[in-house]
C-alpha cells in the first residue's frame, strides 16, 4: 500500500512548521513541500538587521535548510519550483522547476496551501528602474545589501512607514545614509493610534529621517536604468536607492484559481482548525485570514508568530489530530531608533468603527526607577469595554524595556481580565526594571478609575 | 466639632501610601505620620545601586520628603520620633523624640501600623565590630557608602545569599573589592528551586565571587574595634567590611505589646481589608501578613510592591471606602552579574511540602533571535497542577530581557490560565526582542504536553 502523500505549497514559516507537526505524528507520511525561492524557513522579521548590518551574513536568518529537513525529519522540499495550478478534483498539483523550466505533477491525499504573502507594490512610471526593492524575500535583501555595499549609495527613500518600513529606515540611518519616508497616510504606524505614532515618528526624526505624510510617489526618475529620485505630488526627492515598505496582502491567487473561497482582504478562508472550503486542501499563514479574539471577526493578521500558529495547527490536524487556532489579537513589538513599540487588540479607531463603548487612557511613566540609569519614558495607552471593564487593546511607545511590556496586556486581553484586575496584577518590582508601580499597572488603575 | 484624626507609624512605602490614598479621599482627616528615621519613602530596594555607586546620590532614592508630604497633602510627619507604645483602649499613643528624649503623647480616631520589618541580625561574638553592616535603612546605606568611599576597604563578605546579599555582592564588584558569600543554606536565592538558583551562584563566581554554602559565621574577629575576619565552622575569612543580607522579620513587637494578634512567622494578622483584630487600628506592609494569591494561605511577603498595595488598600478603607487586598503571589525580579531572575507563585519545594499533584517542565532558549546581537540565554521553569492543568508557579533566569517575562507568567497565574492557555498566548516577536515562539510559549507547550 502506498503511503499517504502531504503536499505542502510554501516552504517558510507556516508551511515548514506543518511539515514538521505532521512528521512528528506521523513518521508514515509522505511530505513533499513546493518553494519558488532557493531558501526555507527565514527569518523575515530579520531582513532590516541583515541589510542594517548586525546580522552579518544572511545564512544565519534561516532557521532550517531544505537539506536538515530531508535528513532530519525526512521532509522532501523542491526548492526552485513554483505551484502554478492545483487540481482539487484529482488531488494533484502542476509545478514548474524555474531553472529548467519544466513542468511537472504531483498527487496528494492532503494540500496545505501556504503561500504566504506579496509586498505591495507601486504602478507608477519608472517603477521598472534597478535599485528599487520591495522588502520581501530574502534573495531581494541579498541583493539590496550588495548594492550598499558597493558602496556609492548616499540617500534612500522608504515608501511606507509601517513597521518594516521604519525598521529599513533605521537600517539605512545605521549605514550612515540620508533617509526619507514617503507615507500615504498622515501618520507612521498606522497599526498605533496617532497620538502614540507621532512620539515614533518623533524619534526617528531625531535621528535625521525626513518624512513625507499624504504624499505616495507617483513615478521614479532615472539616469542609466537606475532610480534617482522619487516624484510626488509636491517634490521631486533626488535618491540613490528606494525600498517598499508598504506591507503586504495575501499570496491566494492560486488558490483562488482553484476555486477556494477568499475571505477578508483577499485572504484564504478558513476555520478555526485551517481548513479551507475544499476537502483535503488546508491553508496557512500570511495566505490566510485568522478570527481575531477579540470580535471573532475574520481578520488578517501577516505576522510571523501568526504564520507558526496557523502551521502547528493545521499539521495536527493534517496529521489526524484536533487542533483549533484560537485567533490572534495581532500582538506586535517593534524597535526604531530606540523607542521601542507595542501593541495588542484594538485601536480606539477600531472601536469607534465598531461603535463599542469604550473607555481610552494613556499614561507617562518610566521604564525604571527614576533614579537608576537608563530609565527611559514609557507612555502606554490602555482601552476597555464601557460595559464590561473588560481590556480591549493596549498601546505601548517608550524607550529601554518598553516594548515587552505589550505582553503583559495581549495575556490579560485573552484571559478577559477587567481594567481593574489589571490594576491589581501582582507584576515585579526591582530598579534596574521598573518602577514600584509597573507603568502596566499605572495605566489599568487611572482606566479602572474612568470606568467607576 | 475636632476632626477625625489618623495617625500613621512608619514614614515608608506602605506608611506614606495609606497617607496619601487617605488625604485624597478625605481632605478634612487629620493626619500625622510618626517615623523614626530622618527620611521618608525612600527606596530601600535601590541601596545596593546607591553603595554600587550607579546611583551617585542618596537622596535620588527618596520619592517624596516630610516637607513635600506637609506642603502639598497636609500630612505632618514627625521624623526622629520612635512610638514607644499603643494604648487601643484609649486611643492613644505614646512616642519618643530621639533627639530631645521628650515623650509625647498623640490620640487618634485611627491608627494604622507600618513598621516595616527589620533585617535578620547575628548573635555571634564580635558582632559589635564596626564595618559590620545591616543593609535595611538609608542612614545606614550612607554610612557604608561613606565607608567605601574613603578608601582602605579591599575585601568585603556579604552574609546571606538573597536577592539583596547578591545585589550587594554585585556593588562590591564594581567597586573593585573581593567579595565572599556565606549563606547558611545550600543554594543562593531560597525563592527559587536549587537548579536554577545554581545558574545565578555560577555567573557570580564566573566574576569572581566566592561562595561559601552551609557556613554561618560562628564569629567576628576584629582589630582596634574593626572587623576584621569571619569564623565559620570551617574557615577563617579575612576581610575589611561585613554586610548582612540574610532577609528580614516583622517589626511587629509594639502591636504585639498592645495585644494585636500575630501572625504566619510573627507578622501582623490582617484580613484583605488590612484591619488588624482591634477596631481603628490597621497594619500594612513589611510588618503585616498576607493571603497567598494561590492557596489563600496567611503569608509573608516583604516586597515593596505589596507594601505599595497594602498601603493603598488600607488608605481607601481608613478614609471610609471598600478595597481588598486580593493576595499576593510573591513575584519578584532581580539581577546580578548579568542575569536576570524572576520568581512568581509556588516553588517545587513548595508543591512537594503541601502534596499538591503537579507537573513540572524546564525550558532553555534565548531572550532574542538567535542571529541578533545580544540575544542570551534563558531557561524557564513552570509548574502546573495535575488535577486542572492550571499553573502554580514560574521561575526565570536568563541574560538581558530574561527577568520581565515573569510578569507574563503572574498574570497567567492571577487569571488561572492552564498551560495549554498559556501556551496559546498571543505573545510579541520581533528578532530584537524574542524568538518567534517566546521561551515563555515554550515552556507552557511542552508543559501542556507532559500534562496531556
Amino acid at each position: 500500500m502506498r503511503s499517504e502523500k502531504l503536499v505542502v505549497i510554501g516552504g517558510d514559516a507556516a508551511g515548514m512548521s506543518a511539515a514538521s507537526v505532521a512528521r512528528r505524528h506521523r513518521p508514515d507520511l509522505e511530505i513533499i513541500v513546493f518553494e519558488q525561492g532557493p531558501f526555507t524557513s527565514y527569518s523575515a522579521c530579520g531582513i532590516p538587521y541583515y541589510v542594517g548590518g548586525m546580522v552579518p551574513d544572511h545564512l544565519s536568518l534561516i532557521a532550517r535548510t531544505p537539506e536538515t529537513f530531508r535528513e532530519k525529519q525526512h521532509i522532501r522540499v523542491r526548492t526552485g519550483h513554483r505551484v502554478t495550478g492545483i487540481d482539487p478534483r484529482n488531488r494533484r498539483v502542476t509545478a514548474i522547476n524555474l531553472e529548467s523550466r519544466r513542468e511537472l505533477t504531483e498527487s496528494y491525499e492532503q494540500l496545505l496551501i501556504a503561500t504566504g504573502s506579496r509586498a505591495m507594490d507601486l504602478e507608477v512610471p519608472g517603477r521598472q528602474a534597478a535599485r528599487i526593492f520591495p522588502i520581501k524575500t530574502l534573495e531581494g535583501a541579498v541583493e539590496l545589501r550588495r548594492t550598499l555595499d558597493a558602496g556609492q549609495i548616499r540617500r534612500a527613500v522608504v515608501v511606507g512607514a509601517g513597521y518594516i518600513g521604519l525598521e529599513m529606515a533605521e537600517a539605512f540611518l545605521r549605514r550612515g545614509l540620508e533617509v526619507a519616508v514617503l507615507e500615504k497616510a498622515s501618520q507612521v504606524l498606522v497599526t498605533l493610534d496617532a497620538e502614540m505614532a507621532n512620539q515614533v515618528a518623533e524619534a526617528l526624526e531625531g535621528e535625521g529621517v525626513r518624512f513625507f505624510f499624504e504624499e505616495p510617489p507617483v513615478a521614479f526618475e532615472m539616469a542609466a536604468g537606475a532610480v534617482q529620485a522619487v516624484v510626488t505630488p509636491n517634490r521631486t526627492l533626488p535618491t540613490d536607492l528606494v525600498v517598499f515598505g508598504m506591507g503586504v496582502r495575501p499570496a491566494s491567487e492560486l488558490a483562488a484559481a482553484a476555486g477556494i473561497e477568499l475571505g477578508v482582504q483577499g485572504a484564504i478562508r478558513t476555520d478555526r482548525r485551517m481548513t479551507t472550503g475544499i476537502a483535503g486542501i488546508w491553508a496557512a499563514g500570511d495566505c490566510a485570514e485568522s478570527p481575531h479574539l477579540l470580535t471573532g471577526q475574520p481578520s488578517y493578521f501577516p505576522l510571523g508568530t501568526v504564520a507558526n500558529r496557523h502551521g502547528r495547527v493545521a499539521g495536527v490536524n493534517i496529521a489526524g489530530g484536533h487542533a483549533e487556532f484560537p485567533g490572534s489579537l495581532g500582538t506586535s513589538v517593534t524597535k526604531a531608533c530606540g523607542m521601542e513599540v507595542g501593541q495588542t487588540g484594538l485601536l480606539e479607531s477600531e472601536l469607534q468603527k465598531m461603535a463599542i463603548p469604550y473607555a481610552s487612557e494613556k499614561i507617562s511613566s518610566h521604564t525604571r526607577s527614576g533614579y537608576y540609569p537608563g530609565s527611559d519614558p514609557i507612555t502606554i495607552k490602555l482601552l476597555a469595554s464601557l460595559e464590561n471593564g473588560r481590556l480591549l487593546g493596549g498601546q505601548i511607545v517608550g524607550g529601554r524595556g518598553a516594548g515587552k511590556r505589550i505582553d503583559v496586556i495581549a495575556t490579560a486581553l485573552q484571559a478577559g481580565l477587567t481594567a481593574e484586575q489589571v490594576s491589581e496584577l501582582d507584576l515585579s518590582y526591582a530598579p534596574p526594571f521598573s518602577p514600584v508601580w509597573d507603568p502596566v499597572l499605572i495605566a489599568a488603575r487611572q482606566l479602572a478609575r474612568l470606568i467607576g
